[in-house]
This record gives structure tokens, sequence and C-alpha cells, in this order.
């Protein structure tokens, strides 16, 4: 039985608690500064999750971060990020003032760090910024929160350059619904993680940019499996300019990931959106007003890399043509077009 | 202009006239034995296929096989094969009593050749049994027939030893929605044909198998997220087992076909059949009596494989969990089982 600090009690924070518990670990769940009501309510008899609609097992110990002391990371055996990309600022501040000694931390963060020079996965960025670090672990895969927390049978996979320490997390972490595989590809797994939602963007245009009156579902099938070919092709490609290797987008962190995200969530709204002939900007400041669509952040992040000039080929419309369409509905404002022209012979 | 002969007037044969005459071509589109009754309603004024629900261009002249000579082989451009499985005895006896001059021959069958001494696919197995077919073309990928009736953008693979015999294919059929690539590798885009309607059985079972009452559609995700990837993966192994690369399974071909595949169509239905908890003998003798079930013999032909002692790792569980659930959900009538836990940790 072991103590396991999880950062952020989000739905994905919180429903990493249930295959913990159901191990016999215990959790020390920690909210992050905008989840004060979550960890409120969680502390209040029978309370349960607001968003995640489930209670937390017995073995969770839920607390706000102002409760957070070095002693609770001295004592732990295991520490897990559970924030998604805006709240990794927080966590690496927590890490760095909470963490004395040197021990491994895992992250389901998704995302493409903004704040490097170019582009770089957190796999890149962010041992550098947590001195006590001993091991990145970047956990990728399909995994709907809400789904694990219902035990639903989910695979994931853990990377760590270190594998020793990736089969340490999976020894600790893994059930039999929550099935777990490892990689060294930690930049990999990072890139495919914050590309899927990007890719999703597009994917899931094709659901509403052609309709089939005459299904249930309203959408044509064969506009969207060759969108979701192409994507998976792109983000192959992607993925090796980003450090990591095309096997990796070619498994659970990129097309079992991308598969879970089209088609719900919220970078799969915008894609409707936008398939439906309207803005980027219309999509985002209605129904998704305030929310985070990190699809959105790794567009710009992209742009990013373009213009530093590194990678100036991820505008070239023979390899990237799905990207290119997805970064100008999202970041110009042009509507929605992907052309499969592009994708003809070779 | 040219002339196109194509054999077969079902759905598939049916609804490749639709670019063949958008590009100017005429097409004599031959029915077999069984399709007496779709020619003769295609001969009426106005007459509308039955099952693609479509009128055909009056560039298309139907006519019963019985009314085929020779002359119509001599005078035409290509010819493309637009049978299922199970009329492919059919058309290599038509090919061969007509066809008096060297000529390629593109074919839209999907199976691996049970007829075969151990395993192989069509682009293995036909050459030699037609003398007068210079080429073998494959013709793979995403495509719903009537979506592709009905113009929506389509992208598939052509397939041919010979690439430059493929792009002679791709010039005389491609579209703005008809969107074709090429390759060389017809062992793969054949053998993925076939592995995608077998995998489809399992990633689909899944979607009845865990059910999730809060959603629209009733179906968990991470679950069939998780089983689409590891077909892929099985596909990508077994694809190189039958003379393929990788890489096409991991294209239109490969996981392309599976994603359209998995949700619609008779292989799909049979899989939800399994994932509720039916036997393979009830849904077949029920809801898909006298329907072909292409996975079905396409188990029977791994089967094949595995007796044959060639490569009997296709039941070695640590590789290819998926592919041995379905066979023994199919072929030996024991439920349904996947187990995630073969997945874990490599």
């Amino acid at each position: 039985m072991a103590k396991i600090i999880i950062l952020g009690s989000g739905v994905m924070g919180t429903s990493l608690t249930v295959p913990a518990t159901d191990n016999g670990h215990e959790v020390l769940l920690v909210g992050t500064p905008l989840d004060l009501d979550i960890i409120a309510e969680l502390n209040r008899p029978s309370g349960v999750h607001p968003k995640l609609d489930e209670a937390c097992s017995n073995r969770v110990k839920p607390i706000s971060f102002e409760m957070l002391r070095t002693e609770h990371f001295s004592e732990a055996d295991m520490v897990v990020v559970g924030v998604s990309s805006p709240g990794i600022h927080w966590a690496v501040e927590i890490l760095n003032q909470m963490m004395t000694e040197p021990r491994p931390v895992a992250f389901v963060t998704k995302g493409l760090d903004p704040a490097a020079t170019g582009l770089a996965t957190y796999a890149e960025t962010l041992p550098p910024r947590i001195p006590m670090m001993s091991a990145f672990v970047g956990i990728g895969g399909p995994c709907i929160a809400r789904e694990l927390a219902n035990r639903q049978p989910t695979a994931s996979i853990y990377a760590c350059k270190d594998v020793g320490v990736a089969k340490h997390f999976v020894d600790m972490m893994g059930t039999d619904y929550y099935r777990l595989s490892v990689t060294t590809d930690d930049a990999g797994v990072e890139a495919c993680a914050a590309l899927k939602n990007f890719f999703a963007i597009g994917v899931s245009a094709m659901q509403t940019h052609y309709p089939d009156r005459k299904r249930a579902d309203g959408q044509s099938k064969n506009p969207t499996a060759a969108a979701f070919t192409q994507a998976s092709l792109e983000m192959a490609r992607l993925c090796e300019r980003l450090g990591g290797t095309a096997a990796t987008a070619f498994g659970l962190a990129g097309i079992g990931d991308l598969h879970v995200t089209v088609g719900g969530g919220r970078n799969s709204r915008l894609g409707h959106g936008l398939g439906a002939g309207r803005s980027a900007s219309d999509v985002l400041s209605n129904e998704l007003a305030g929310e985070t669509v990190e699809g959105v952040d790794t567009a710009r992040a992209l742009a990013t890399m373009l213009h530093s000039g590194g990678a100036a080929a991820v505008r070239d419309e023979d390899y990237f043509p799905l990207a290119s369409a997805i970064m100008d509905a999202v970041l110009v404002e042009e509507p929605f077009r992907f052309d499969f022209a592009t994708l003809a012979v070779r």
C-alpha cells in the first residue's frame, strides 16, 4: 500500500484515484485554486464530484492546495500531475515549493509548450523547470475520465526515458480495467497527446460538413474515415519532427486517443461548428465561451514552430494538407476547407 | 473518352459508374447471374438501382452476363471487377472466356483466397488463374458505395506492382470527389481489405459489450478506441505476414477502411451481437441469415493459415489477442471475450 499525491481534482485527476484506491493505495487529492468548490463538495458527507458525478473512495483525502506541506511529498511514494495545460504553471510552482527530495512525476497534462522557443513537448520543457523531478513520466492514450471512473476498460500508455520508472508507475496504477503499456518515447506520447486534440477539430468537421440524411446520426462516413487516416499520417510526421517516433502516433497515444476524441468534447464541438460553415471565433465566443479548447493552443504552437522557421514544411500543402486547413480555419478565420485533392496520387 | 467494362452490378460495381461517367467514359455494366433483377430494373425507363436507390447515367449500358461478347473486351480500354468474394469464381470464368488480349484488370473484391494452400491474397492467387490479365490492380480504402454514388468525398487507393498501371486507372477513375492514391503494395491492400472486415467484428463488439447509458448512442468510448488501436497493430502484423507492408495497414486500406466499417454493415452487426453476449451462430442464423459476412470467411482463412502450420504464432496470445478472441467467438462458438490484460506492459 503506497501513498500517492495527485495534483488537480478535475475530472482526470479525480478519475485516477479510482484505479489507485482499487489497488489499495491512499491518495491525497489536491485541489488547485480553481478547484475550491470541488474540494468543499468532496469533503461533505457522501459528497460527489460535481463534474464526475461520482463519490470518491474513503482512501482518498481531498485537500485544497493551501493545506499542502512538504511532509506530504516526503511521505509520498508517487506523484501525479492531473491538471490540464492551463494549470501546468501552478503545478510546476507547487512541485518546486514542496518537493525537497528527488522523485519521478507523472503528468496527464497534454500540450505543446507555447513558452518554449520554437516548439517543444512537456517531456522536453518540464524537466529543466523542476530540478527535484528525477524522471518525467507522460501518460497518454484514449481515456475519457468519466469512463475510467466507472471502471470501463481503458488502455493507456505510460512513457518515460527510464522504462523501469514507467513500469513502476504502471505497477502502482494498473488494474484489470485500467490496462497500461509502457514506452520510452516520452516525446512522442506528449506530442501525440497535443496533436490529437488539434486533428480532432479537422476530423470532426467532416462529420457536419458532409451530412447524410439517410443515416440515424446524419453523418456520411467516407469523408470522416479519409480525414481520420490523413490525420494519423500527419500526426506521425509531426510526431517525428517533435522528437518522437511514428510508431507512437500509430498506437494508443496517437490514433487511439484521436479515435476517442473525435465526436466528443470541446475540440470536436469546435470542429462541428467549423464543418457547418461557421467561423472559429463564432463557435469559440458562443457555445465554447470560457472553455479551454486545447487544439486551438496546439494550432498556435504549430504556428510558432512555423514562424520560427525551423520547420517551414509544416505548411507544405503536399505534406500537411489537413493541418494547414485546420490552422487556416482556427487562426486566420478562413472557412474550413480541406481539399481532398491534396491527398491524390503519390 | 474511354470504354470501361465493370463486371458485377451490385452496389459497389454500380457506384463506380458514377466517377467513370462523370469523367465522360462509357460503361458497360455487366450483371452476374445473381443480378438479373437489377439489370432488368436499370433497363426500364427511369429505372433506379434497387439497392443503391439511384438511377445510372445514360452513359451506362446495363447488360446481363449472357449478352457479353469477346468484342466488348476487345473494344474496352479498362476492365474492373466489382463483385464481392462469393462472385470471384464467376468473374474469373468470364474473364477467361472473353478476354482474348492481354489487359490489366482492377478488383474491388475483398478477401483472402480460401482456395489457396495456406493463406494468400487475391493479388497472389488471381494472376496465375487469369492468363490474359497483364496486371492485377487492387482497389482499397474507406468507400461506402452509396456515398460514392452520392458523390461524397471518398479517398481510395489503387495498388499495382506496376505503378504506371495503377496511375492509368487513377487517371481514368479519379474525380474531385473520388480521390485516388497509388501504391505498389498490392498484397498489403488486399490483405487489409480482408482483415478490416474481420477486425471490425471485434471492434464493433466493444460498442455493445460496454454500454454507457449516459450517452446518446449508448456506447462507451474508451474500450472501442483501445480495440481499434489493437486491431490496427494486429492488422499491420498480419499484413506483413501476408506479404504487404505495415505502412499500408496504417493508411487508407487499413485503418481508413476499418474506421468506415466499424459501426455499419454486416460485419459490424455480427460484432454487435457478439458484444451483447449472443453466439455467432445465433446472429448468423437470424438477422444475418443468407447474408455474406466477409469477416467470417477471413476468420476461416486465418484458421487455415494456422492449421497449415506456416504461421502458428497467429494464435500467439501475446501478439494477436484480438484476432484470437474474434476467431474463438466466430469459429468455435465461444462467447466473445477480449481480455484487455493481454495488452498490458511491453
